[in-house]
């Protein structure tokens, strides 16, 4: 779907619900099952009926599940027609309101009965929604989800096995190690002695890093401490190093981890983003405290700017530092013949993350955490009678509660497994290519418009510009971002470079064509006329 | 079904896949879709076919998702026959052989296609599941997922909403919200002061309590710092209290917050596994350090204990303590008229972890967080450039960001909403007493076998006890159990009580009925008998 320059007249979320008090579902009365006899508006029937609590698993589990995912996929496409675009139209708290006039009392004491509250609420979230698999809709890594993946989660989901003790997913525990293997040879890892989980994402992938790292730190530091015993209340001060455009989640994580924001050092970039190494160096001799860790990036979230890795390693190596890498974006290009070269020296890092869930084209969440050395998570072992009992472990019972630090995991490794499987290398990297060629089109046409600046050439498939045919380009590059998304008719990113705004263009639908982006710009740039009268 | 005292052959798990050089799924060829072209053995064909990589959403979703979804259905169905019963028989080393010769490459340099790899690998996932909603499977706070959440959870991850900002999840931010004022007054608190987050579990959400206690209690200690900015490594010892039985998680989390596992004192408990309140209070004044925070368990993992929450949160109050509820198990009562008024007092506290995919029949994840007071949360607050600028926020844009931890976060309200609507509360507490039910069943019968030990009468759905019919019960009910699993025939839950070994049934399945409980207990006399031959 091309973007659309004008506005559509808002959406009122739901606007076709019955108001909460009659809370029966619309939708095509010959499609639709005929409603429960609970959902009566008079409530006088038993609830739930035998059938609202069906269960998804046990020997009926599909049978029950297939006339409820029947109902998902009407209203899934009765919601995006009705949206008619990658977002709904209309102020955020006009949708607001409508969203809660739509879903009535999520508690009512009677339940609705499960096809009606599934079909009603599917229809306000599908109507709702900002759909990545929209064209029209690329602020940020937020992927469109392959449909091989979502038909996967739907099964894991059924199944709902947990990663904590091999009795709740004998399989997943085995197809987890596996998965993590082959990731760990994709990065350059020595599979056999590499280890890792599968994390909630890049966040929580860089909390591990620099939770061990931390750790390693104090227990290799004079006058040790064993910090996971002892806490770090009394420790020396650490330190942690990353470019000045790594990840906010590296300041956010030195908080939870007791360190402080104050411990991170920010390390000069260069003009393409990149970490300078010589800066680092600089940094590492200069710094006060223990150097912890070096946290580089394989991909920026604006700039899509990649860390000169080997470099990097070498001079954290000399300085005693853990090196993570936060690959949560640029891990994607591993798939690529054409661009994994850009992430060479990534093999020498301590930890690394990746996300799925960007250039993987998975469901949230799908949050990879990997370690060079599998002995590194050691210090997250743990023994627990009721999951993990030594007996069990010697009778061959394994167990990856000590690679986490959840307990309750879901097996986010299926989907991930079936994806992998089902496109292979060769299919991941072309879809790797395709959105990277499409960030080089939106440049090549960005270039040429005289009313757009860009930034800088894409490295991976996000593109920083911005309309300037205007005295006041900060206010009108906000506001026109803000038409787009009250219009429905583009979701556009924003950041700030030296403290002035620009736009994005996050391009992850491998489906989108060239027209597609240049509709999306086309869009822009009347926005932009429109802000600047 | 009923528990099989008899064990039946080894499942190889995924033995009628082809091997793995020919990755080509098995099944009914009849109903299975005709086998996509590259995934002919020869490997000619151009990958990924335009299918394979099918997008989830769009306006074209619901149409790819469709057939996907019917081999996903036709799979687990599959599976499930083939595995026939709660877990597959077999060794776990031998299991985990079979998983990894069926599934063969999981990166394969050319894919086998969505259909093939879907099929082939969520059959063996299905075969090799330890599946909950077999009720021979209740070892676990791993429950059987009802139909309707997984046909949610299906429609959420074809949109793949993220709350991390609004122009990812429109609709969602705004279901998250009202779900939260639900569940906050579930509890007992203000909707209109409190708030909250959805987490990936107990784990998390006791995590974000603990982080809040900490950073609370040093900005209000002495000389007071800012440990967000300015870290713990020169700030006074802290202290955590739980009861002996609380959750390992809590350990786990002093460690990951820098306080370290020695911070946590355990309080003892009275016979019935509950902290003492004025054994806390005891603790609490001889305390060497600031006492952060109290946490009190509502549903311990074993024994289903309840802390006396009101007395607890009178003791935190006079010691300014923060008082978190870990409610991960417990919170599931809230539901039931019976069961309700055993967490009186929750409403004093000023945090709390409920688990949906506990006593609420979600997949993982469904972990809740909530605190009394929205600007607890506020050391969590941050300003993104590309995420919540301030004009944007100005504008009416919110942003659920600094709830949470994490940045990109999926849309796991929308499985809960859409089950707490479809059963109603009422519908929601059938279910858990039906649970109870089934384990005060257990314990009359445990205590009418003559064989059997009870440690202690269900509190929740949980039942601890033992086979005693043998002079060494610690091996014997360690290898019956063990027994069990390899057979395939039942999923026994195990814990320790005072250094020995007791099994448990979790009973989390509400299609369960008393006979498959009898025949549950019937198999593990059985296996009991064998073992101590």
């Amino acid at each position: 779907m091309p973007a659309r320059c004008n506005p559509r007249p808002p959406t009122r979320v739901g606007a076709e619900e019955q108001p909460p008090t009659h809370p029966v579902p619309t939708g095509d009365p010959e499609d639709a099952p005929p409603p429960a006899a609970h959902s009566d508006p008079a409530g006088s029937a038993p609830v739930p009926a035998a059938d609202d609590a069906a269960l998804a698993g046990g020997s009926t589990g599909p049978d029950h599940l297939r006339p409820l995912l029947d109902v998902s996929l009407r209203a899934l496409a009765d919601g995006a027609a009705h949206r008619n675009g990658p977002i709904p139209a209309g102020d955020p708290s006009e949708l607001a309101d409508g969203v809660r006039a739509a879903t009535g009392d999520l508690l009512p004491d009677t339940g609705t009965g499960a096809t009606a509250a599934l079909e009603q609420l599917t229809r306000i979230l599908a109507s709702g929604s900002a759909d990545p698999g929209d064209p029209s809709c690329a602020a940020h890594l937020h992927c469109p989800p392959l449909a091989v993946a979502v038909a996967a989660e739907t099964a894991a989901a059924a199944l709902n096995p947990s990663l904590d003790s091999w009795d709740q997913a004998p399989a997943a525990t085995t197809m987890e190690t596996q998965l993590l293997g082959v990731l760990a040879g994709l990065v350059g890892y020595h599979p056999a002695s590499a280890s890792g989980v599968l994390t909630s994402g890049g966040t929580e992938s860089n909390l591990m890093g620099m939770l061990l790292a931390r750790d390693a730190a104090l227990r290799n530091a004079p006058g040790a401490v064993e910090p996971a015993r002892d806490g770090i209340t009394a420790a020396p001060r650490l330190r942690v190093l990353c470019s000045q455009e790594a990840h906010f989640s590296v300041q956010r994580n030195a908080a939870f981890l007791g360190l402080g924001e104050s411990a991170v050092i920010p390390v000069p970039v260069d003009q393409h983003h990149r970490m300078d190494p010589a800066a680092l160096e600089q940094a590492l001799t200069r710094c006060r405290g223990i150097p912890a860790a070096v946290i580089a990036t394989a991909g920026t979230t604006d700039a899509g700017a990649i860390d000169p890795l080997a470099r990097i390693a070498k001079v954290a190596r000399r300085h005693r530092a853990w090196l993570h890498v936060d690959a949560a974006y640029g891990g994607g290009a591993l798939f690529s013949q054409r661009l994994a070269s850009l992430l060479d020296g990534l093999a020498a890092s301590d930890s690394v993350a990746l996300d799925l869930h960007k250039l993987g084209w998975q469901p949230v969440a799908s949050g990879v955490f990997l370690t060079r050395q599998a002995q590194s998570l050691d210090p997250l072992a743990r023994r627990v009678a009721y999951l993990n009992p030594a007996d069990d472990e010697e009778a061959g019972y394994p167990s990856l509660l000590g690679n986490s630090m959840r307990t309750t995991r879901r097996a986010d490794v299926f989907k991930i497994a079936v994806t992998m499987r089902a496109l292979g290398r060769d299919g991941m990297g072309r879809l790797t290519d395709t959105c990277h060629d499409l960030a080089r089109h939106a440049a090549r046409r960005i270039t040429a418009d005289p009313a757009l600046q860009l930034a800088a050439d894409p490295v991976l498939t996000t593109v920083v510009f911005r309309y300037t045919d205007t005295r006041d380009p900060d206010r009108v590059n906000a506001a026109l971002r803000r038409r787009l998304l009250r219009a429905g008719s583009a979701v556009v990113g924003r950041t700030e470079l030296d403290g002035a705004v620009w736009l994005k263009l996050t391009l992850l639908n491998p489906q989108a064509r060239q027209n597609d982006v240049d509709a999306l710009l086309a869009a822009v740039v009347a926005a932009g006329a429109e802000e600047d009268q």
